[in-house]
């Protein structure tokens, strides 16, 4: 039931994350907090339509917005990220192994070639 | 130029993290090749619901298929997914500072505390 909770949940943070205009509304609340209109500028987007993009940023955990009326600032919450990092970081043997396998592959050239070269 | 092609590569495999069924097929070739029929089996689908996931996986680069016929056998890339651990890894500043902040605040707690159980 909670693996369940737990897949739902990053499904709804890969859906959220899956916008370069979301990553970047992100990038900038690394920097600190800021509201609508301040997201709005860098993005030459209309109100309405940052807004939407805050509200899916809202549902997936990834924006938390205050409560202060009239402003209510938007702020980064890094917990589903986080969890993104750990999901991703269970593959790292595989695409170490790659290099590995590169690696050997390369050693296993260097020895030919230098035949080859002897053989010239 | 580039970096506009990388920010569409990202939408594209965080799009096609966005399913349960898909990272279960990843996780399965994590550990080696398979067929389509081997795959299919113990999630219980369709061959046609099946095959459409691994198209969606091979769109975003996270799935490659063999050329030998009638098999076309499925392996994982793992690329893309140490694309998603290098995204996500530049916010765990975030995650520790808040972790940090969380500490502080313990720390602020347990004087009070011990404060308080003296004046018991």
């Amino acid at each position: 039931m909670t693996a369940m909770t737990d897949e739902l949940r990053l499904s709804e943070t890969f859906t959220a994350l899956a916008s370069s205009t979301r990553r970047a509304i992100l990038a900038r609340l690394a920097e600190g907090a800021a509201t609508v209109n301040e997201l709005a500028e860098p993005f030459e987007m209309t109100l309405p339509s940052i807004s939407k993009h805050i509200k899916v940023l809202e549902r997936a955990g990834l924006v938390v917005r205050g409560q202060r009326a009239q402003y209510r600032p938007c702020a980064l919450n890094p917990a589903p990220l986080e969890e993104v990092s750990t999901w991703a970081e269970r593959y790292r043997p595989v695409w170490e192994a790659r290099f590995d396998r590169m690696d050997d592959y390369l050693k296993q050239l260097r020895p030919r070639r230098r035949a080859g070269n002897g053989d010239d």
